[in-house]
């Protein structure tokens, strides 16, 4: 079981990856974020990326691509909202786009 | 500029594609299928397969993956609807399902 972020804590983390573009959605308890390439190449490329750090983490995205666009959505379904997992693949998805 | 297909030609195309399990998406004159694998590992393996092959012909799926299910929706944008090209990138997909 992995506890969901709360408090003081959530809220530093929420302003934080806003700053990187990540929204949350407010109706999951998850965050999102679309990444933009310069074509179908660079998207997988991308995606390829994370899936390898998303499988060492044994955290996964929920994600969708049409193209060149990448949508990224994160939350912790076994902790019913976001964790401290997610907030580690953002930071590793972040550092790869 | 794809033509799109009409009549009798699409109407065969369908029904043998929704024998494969695609649905038709008639909002967006689209095809759709879900595919289930036994984790993420598998689910993104078929992905980077579909990638390539998607590169190589030179059109590209809608797509979404959550843990091991990948949904595909097919569709040719220039053509507004489903073409020839939807066609065999949706033979190819079920080949290496």
């Amino acid at each position: 079981m992995t506890d969901k972020l709360t408090g003081t804590e959530r809220e530093a983390v929420l302003e934080r990856l806003s700053q990187h573009g990540w929204d949350l959605d407010g109706d999951r308890d998850a965050i999102t974020r679309t990444f933009k390439f310069k074509d179908f190449n660079a998207a997988f490329g991308f995606m390829a990326r994370v899936a390898l750090w998303a499988e060492k983490l044994d955290h996964h995205p929920e994600w969708s691509n049409v193209y060149n666009r990448v949508t990224v959505t994160l939350t912790t379904h076994d902790a019913g909202g976001l964790s401290a997992k997610d907030v580690t693949l953002a930071d590793h998805i972040d550092a790869l786009a």
